[in-house]
């Protein structure tokens, strides 16, 4: 009897965290990969740009792997590209929307002759190996989005990407129901789904609504107004530029970000703009104050957009004045809400008038709530269930939701990055694992920083260090210079003069004792300097200083 | 014509933050001070423990103040005190259980013995100075809170304290409802009210309702039942044991904080404990599973606390198992959303049964909601409004909701820190700035980290440091020893040796240089270091380290 041929997901990013979306589908010898996004770093990574996924498996896998196919334009999904090309350059297959994105990102970090892009379209199929992929066109905060079929020798898997159900998109491509019914009608293996919104209850609004709240507040705005938001949504965008011209005024747009979206959108065909809506920002300055909108980014506090400039006065061209009608539409990401708010704080201490999340309906998700996700699964009616895209307790929440609308909870896995889900045409199994899990970019430095970095720069972000420098010539067995004690971070050194004096005796008296072994031992005079300096700051301060001593021989 | 008397309010601390909340009011050579808060520190105060108010003004007056009111027992009201105290020694009036919980912090510290603690009841009415103080109950997060009317010979001042109005509270001390209205019959001068949910329409719901919660979570639990709370949530507290009693469930109490609160609360009379309920942690250990209950601090992910600690795995006593059904009884405070998120996460992993607020109606809010708040406004019907506790967005929203209640706009004093606001009988303005802003703590220094040194910490965070030690002989002009590079939290050094020693190559050349003028000029050698070794770095890695040159002389 011949083996049952076996089929595996291997998820390398996306899992147990909303971030750096990547899974690798693995049929014999073939590898398809589906997304390579970034993560903006957690708190504690201190000095991190941004994390990439660990792509040793595919690397090991080098000749196996086929392609990578995309499923929208965000950071999440395609932003660990420019590093990962450089090491894994394989076809890029995508919609015309996520690759001229993909495009402008390459270009910046100077990678974009290398790369292999294929542009698909909705209900496309491509072959990529033994794997035939679909594209399904699907609403989400961004144009262009799609899902993926991938027909395997083993059955079918359906990985959403980012989805919504919107019965009203802005761009009129609602999502295609059909493709979906039809493919759970035939029988579908597995189903991958979105699990970012599984908390809320009901639907999540359609993006038209937010076209309403402009629509008023433009009405009522009697002065300039600012639009912020993300410079990707495309939508959003769209609604303002649209909202702008019907009440007859120009838009000008402030932030690299946004402008680079805007200028690919457009020629792209992806962003209507009436003729001579936009302007340069130097004319809309020069305009009545009723007569102009500017689009800015920076709806998430990013303190070098162009928003925060301007809520602390500090933007060159644009200055917020009395009168100002802001509309910050965008929800703080989990981890920015503090500097949102710090951001409208100051917006309002300007005078401006600001709407925000908290207290209207100016922005909506562009993720399913629980009613679209259940929606997705009696439209697919897959035999297998993986929540993908959330942090952990959303994939249990994900999987709660799943075993209650009757799938088996054995037929449902929540697994984590680096796990090997192996399915055949009747199982499925967790059978192993294999290298995951995030890859540091600081500066130039991709995984060059790592725990022992990071455990110094928390040490030295609490209590500063504290550098004793000591001279010594072995053979006198003398000090000849110092010790000298300098510190960055600890205290407000001319306020601490005495405490600084007191520490420097302490360790001449720690040098004393040492010399008497006849200053030799370089390990054993840096950790009695270590202790004997840790034990009096910590009793004198409650601190614990990184404390530093170098010797240097003459 | 005689003058017309005036009454300043001067808000030290509360104003566009939560926290630190604390207002002094003066009438001629008299201040009275209400509550005396700290904050915690914002994410960028690296290393810092608490910030407190700047209390320059009151030193600077410590002969006019005649005592300091407190509204409740919560840090952002009464945790400055031990350190104000140290400087300004004077009556402290507060509820019985305000000051149990301030005599517990004050004994922690070793000021105990020198407070003057006055105990008053809801409707007593004391003199202070000039001032007739009457204390009005309202219900609160924790018991025993109240709202300060202040008879002064300008007119009568009303500062609500933090409030809500909870119909049906856990101990059945409804909010004064009379007093209030009286006072607005009889006439007010100032309102001052609690902005901190101004934001929320409706009415906040009654902390009753987590107890309903409470019962049905508890019902359906078959194993351990673990309840993560604030320790100061008294009501919240009760209703847990009363539920586990209720349900023949025994209750051990784990993290410091708790166990403190419990004591003073039970010992007052503020906590009902059936005889037997409570029990030791290491008893409860012993019982079955479906006969104990855990209530535990942690509930904002602090990092210390029981709940993190037994997330982690890293608690001595308690381990969480699969079966355990956990409540965390409160929402993340603004800045806390990841921190709490990452622990939930950690207990779904651990197999645990988690409710959190995301998900259920697990939590209420101690503050008032917008139809609370006008309430309040009908009841008081103030001449002058001025809203306080909250973040300046939410003052500004709770001018615009008191306006709306037909208070005129020049009525309305939206005021920041320091600034002073006068009133007499029929008018009001303001009149000037003193000294206001925060003192930061960090271990036993109050006052002793500043700018530079959190600028310093902040560069540490980001990229770390270098440090060029070089030892020289100035008569000799000549280098003894090094230059010697040493660094932390910059690059992990064993992957970085080539560059390392590149760097040292490029410091050897400048100093060489720097040598052709005899090493003479120390700040010349350094700064030229600084410049050469930025450079090289930031071309090399697009990082900017701290840079420290050590010059040592033999």
């Amino acid at each position: 009897m011949a083996k049952e041929p076996k089929l595996a997901l291997i998820p390398l990013g996306g899992l147990g965290e909303i971030g750096k979306n990547m899974m690798a589908v693995r049929f014999g010898e073939n590898i398809l990969v589906i997304d390579c996004g970034l993560m903006f770093p957690e708190e504690e990574m201190l000095g991190i740009d941004v994390v990439i996924p660990d792509i040793t498996y595919l690397l090991e896998n080098k000749d196996a792997v086929r392609g990578i196919v995309l499923t929208h334009g965000h950071e999440d999904h395609i932003g660990a590209l420019p590093y990962v090309l450089k090491q894994l350059n394989v076809p890029i297959y995508g919609t015309r929307l996520t690759l001229g994105l993909l495009q402008g990102k390459l270009k910046e970090q100077g990678v974009a002759g290398e790369a292999n892009l294929q542009v698909v379209k909705p209900r496309d199929t491509v072959t990529i190996g033994p794997f035939k992929v679909e594209f399904i066109r699907v609403s989400h905060s961004i144009p262009d989005a799609v899902a993926v079929a991938i027909h395997t020798p083993v059955g079918v898997i359906v990985h959403t990407g980012d989805f919504k159900i919107d019965q009203t998109p802005v761009d009129g491509e609602v999502t295609d129901f059909y493709r979906f019914a039809q493919l759970g009608e035939r029988g579908v293996l597995v189903l991958l789904s979105d699990s970012t919104n599984v908390e809320r209850p009901g639907y999540t609004m359609s993006e038209r609504m937010v076209g309403t709240t402009f629509d008023e507040t433009f009405r009522q705005a009697k002065e300039r107004i600012i639009v912020a938001t993300f410079a990707s949504n495309v939508h959003r965008l769209q609604q303002a530029i649209t909202t702008a011209h019907r009440y007859d005024r120009k838009v000008a747009v402030i932030g690299r970000s946004m402008i680079n979206v805007i200028n690919i959108a457009h020629e792209l065909g992806y962003l209507h703009i009436p003729e001579g809506t936009l302007v340069e920002l130097e004319e809309a300055n020069r305009l009545p104050k009723n007569k102009v909108v500017f689009l800015c980014t920076g709806s998430q506090g990013e303190p070098m957009s162009a928003l925060t400039r301007m809520a602390l006065g500090d933007h060159r061209q644009v200055e917020i004045l009395p009168g100002d009608t802001i509309i910050v539409s965008a929800t703080p990401i989990p981890g920015n809400e503090k500097l949102v708010a710090r951001i409208i704080d100051q917006l309002f201490k300007q005078g401006a008038h600001v709407i925000y999340e908290a207290v209207s309906g100016i922005h909506v998700s562009g993720h399913p709530s629980q009613e679209e996700l259940k929606l997705m699964i009696n439209l697919v009616k897959p035999r297998f269930f993986v929540p993908v895209h959330g942090e952990y307790r959303m994939l249990i929440k994900h999987a709660d939701l799943a075993r209650s609308m009757g799938i088996p909870a054995e037929n449902i896995f929540v697994a984590e990055n680096g796990q090997v889900l192996e399915f055949t045409r009747r199982s499925g199994r967790i059978a192993g694992r294999v290298t995951a899990g995030r890859v540091l970019v600081d500066g130039l430095g991709v995984g060059d920083v790592g725990n022992i970095v990071l455990r110094d720069r928390r040490q030295l972000s609490q209590d500063g260090i504290l550098i004793v420098v000591v001279t010594i010539n072995r053979e006198l067995g003398q000090v000849m210079a110092g010790p000298d004690i300098v510190s960055r971070g600890f205290v407000y050194v001319r306020e601490s003069e005495q405490l600084m004096e007191e520490a420097r005796q302490r360790v001449k008296e720690a040098l004393e004792k040492c010399n008497d072994r006849g200053l030799s031992e370089w390990a054993a005079i840096k950790a009695q300097v270590r202790d004997v300096l840790g034990k009096f700051l910590y009793e004198k301060t409650r601190r614990r200083p990184m404390i530093l001593p170098i010797i240097m021989e003459v």
